[in-house]
């Protein structure tokens, strides 16, 4: 098979270690080149990106105006220290907080979203002279020393050694932890969770709440209404900063610019990644409140990396947010979540028992498979990694993680695409389920 | 002065969140292009670039090869997810690999330093089991949770929240922490020093010695000769992975191609970012050697980000490191080193009592700057931040760190620059001894 492969897999499988993995199973497919939803392997066949490669891709590969962009400034300047200025990163700075929430004031830029949620917490804790970081079991935030720590899902255990970071449960009312039977009671019995664990780890001790605005990898969790604006409300109480991580969920993947203009509720930080320039250029960033800003107008910030703010980034992220507005990006995703893929899916639950249920928004959803609709038992994760190959046989390229399928487009998906990707999960699940049910 | 300086300033003054800076008390020069060793503001002024930005611009500005490298890159496909392969991600792998010491096989792909070297902890943990990370005082490996607790210098000091990291004091003669008289009595000594906080540690307790090969930020340290090879027989003594960190130090900055290739030493990882490309897009990674590596054929390790191996980075480094081969940017290094500005930094030294020492080798140098050669007293941080500021007046952009110049210009500097840069600090340290001493 390799040998059919060419150059690529060789020197792949020769020199590059990869992440997440064991080293010796793996056998990637090799992406030459793309465009909109569709991407081309080495041996020219092409693929609906329905990963949105690693759910960053929102305007789809390649798009002309963010590639004359990174030309454009490739062409001036690539690289200036972040203590110096540049009109790009000025610019992009400008771009992003024009969809930011009313009092957020400023931009810290780094190179992705785990270094975005490192200088959140960073600033969290200076700002309140508090040590602990209160986050989701069910959450990703990065594979960093505290990022990792701060995440939930197993990736967090083998490398826990920072300290000060305190776990709870959100609200998920298919898997309730709270015995709940309906969205409110679910909404309530979160929060009173949330406002237990504060009280009994001592409210004094915590600089932050540290939250996925949907939660992303770990499962597609819109949060009830009010759940948000009920975590507000615990924070002010407590003078917990709020930090919003919104690397997933950010610039159009819910159909709405943030994911929090969504919800009733004002952050103290937010940070990004992924869909700010769906990860042209390695860029990410957190946009700060003036209040917190304010805490280091004349104290020094302890914290910086040599790329913060890079020229190219920069340029990638104003090409990339002009590029959306104007063509109505976002608004695309919104249509097709509620009028073409919400339904299709739903349908597609509908006539499948393997799908538990349906959860999303925008070109944001997920299929949580299960065995018994009434036990809710998930399907085993090594199933859903033959229906991944059975999926990526079939020309999609999917998102799955633990006994879930992602369906997770670029924003600028058309309904025929989407039509296409409904009958191929149909085929997969209607062959999986021969095989388990 | 804001009027004049235009929208770039202004967008900045607004909008931006700068690294390691008191926010208010900020007042950056904008750059807009530049070539080579030169760099232009927003007013068309040109600077002779001798920080190499954050002393990672070791290609120079603008390299033709380079850009053109990003541009093609650009065109057919910038983003592919880790879990895939790409030609130039496999590519940039076999071009570092083919600079790296024997025993090294495979690369895994960052977005910077501080995520390199992140993982190469997370390596050496996993590797051996063991918890504790040895590092020097004198130091800097990154600003994420787990990279900056490595870090020695006072940027860890507010954000030690993670455990298990133990600093040592290196080898530095011109100002010992040994009470040492010759480099050779220093050399042993610091070995010794190691030897027994390893032995104090409890060497079980211990997963890795991670160095920078050349201290840099921190003083440009060039280790005596023997140094890093005693420091290799005492980790083989105890099993300590030994992590060689060349973020700033790698890739032509000494004048050989990695730092260590000028000691008689052979590291498990080795970490790098900076002059791979230099900074053209944000990347950094892990070399791993063969045994390291082979710990996660079957284990999954437990380690990833969104833009690891990212292809227009992986470009990038591809262009630039086959520029520096064809164009002996290394070799130029080297010879600058030795026959200019070596010398000619000597021959300041030798005129201005306000250099207590001049150290380092190929195009990274420091000027270690005292108010009196006998107590060897620092120069006030404050004196110095008045001499950056005349030498930008003057036209030369600078690195200072603490009471030193560092002068880092990139490996393709000329002669004539160098004697330009020379006659530049010559002004500023006659004026500064004017006003000290």
């Amino acid at each position: 098979m390799t040998g059919e492969r060419g150059r690529a897999y060789e020197l792949d499988r020769s020199h590059v270690f990869h992440s997440w993995s064991a080293q010796a199973v793996l056998d990637p497919i090799t992406l030459v080149t793309g465009s909109g939803c569709e991407v081309v392997d080495e041996q020219g066949r092409t693929y609906l990106d329905f990963s949105s490669q690693m759910v960053n891709l929102n305007i789809g590969h390649q798009h002309p105006k963010v590639v004359e962009a990174i030309h454009a400034q490739a062409d001036l300047l690539t690289t200036v220290a972040p203590t110096a200025a540049s009109l790009a990163r000025g610019e992009a700075a400008e771009r992003i907080l024009a969809h930011a929430p009313e009092g957020i004031t400023k931009v810290f830029f780094t190179n992705g979203g785990a270094d975005a949620n490192e200088n959140a917490i960073r600033m969290a804790r200076l700002h309140t002279g508090r040590d602990k970081v209160v986050s989701f079991y069910r959450s990703y935030h990065g594979n960093t020393g505290a990022a990792i720590v701060a995440t939930g899902d197993w990736r967090r255990i083998p490398n826990e050694y920072a300290r000060g970071h305190v776990h709870v449960f959100g609200p998920f009312l298919y898997r309730s932890e709270f015995w709940a039977s309906t969205e409110a009671e679910e909404c309530e019995r979160a929060l009173h969770h949330l406002e237990r664990v504060v009280q009994a780890e001592g409210p004094g001790t915590i600089a932050a709440f540290l939250l996925e605005t949907v939660v992303g990898t770990a499962g597609v969790l819109v949060p009830p209404p009010g759940y948000l604006a009920g975590v507000r409300e615990i924070a002010d109480r407590y003078g917990i900063v709020l930090i919003l991580d919104e690397v997933m969920a950010g610039f159009g993947r819910t159909g709405s610019w943030l994911a929090l203009d969504q919800h009733d509720v004002v952050p103290d930080l937010v940070t990004f990644a992924k869909g700010v320039n769906s990860g042209y250029v390695p860029v990410g960033g957190v946009m700060i409140s003036a209040e917190i800003a304010a805490t280091f107008d004349e104290r020094v910030f302890p914290g910086g990396l040599t790329y913060s703010g890079h020229p190219l980034a920069a340029a990638s992220i104003v090409g990339t947010l002009d590029a959306m507005a104007e063509e109505g990006v976002v608004e695309n995703a919104a249509r097709i979540g509620a009028d073409v893929l919400g339904p299709g899916l739903h349908d597609l639950a509908d006539r499948h028992p393997l799908v538990g249920e349906v959860r999303g928004v925008g070109v944001f959803w997920a299929l949580d498979l299960v065995l018994d609709r009434e036990t809710r038992e998930p399907v085993p994760t090594a199933e859903v990694g033959a229906m991944k190959q059975a999926l990526i046989e079939n020309g999609l390229l999917p998102f799955t993680a633990e006994n879930r399928i992602h369906v997770v487009p670029p924003c600028v998906v058309t309904d025929d695409e989407v039509a296409r990707a409904l009958n191929i999960y149909d085929e997969v699940l209607t062959a999986a389920e021969e095989r388990l049910l």
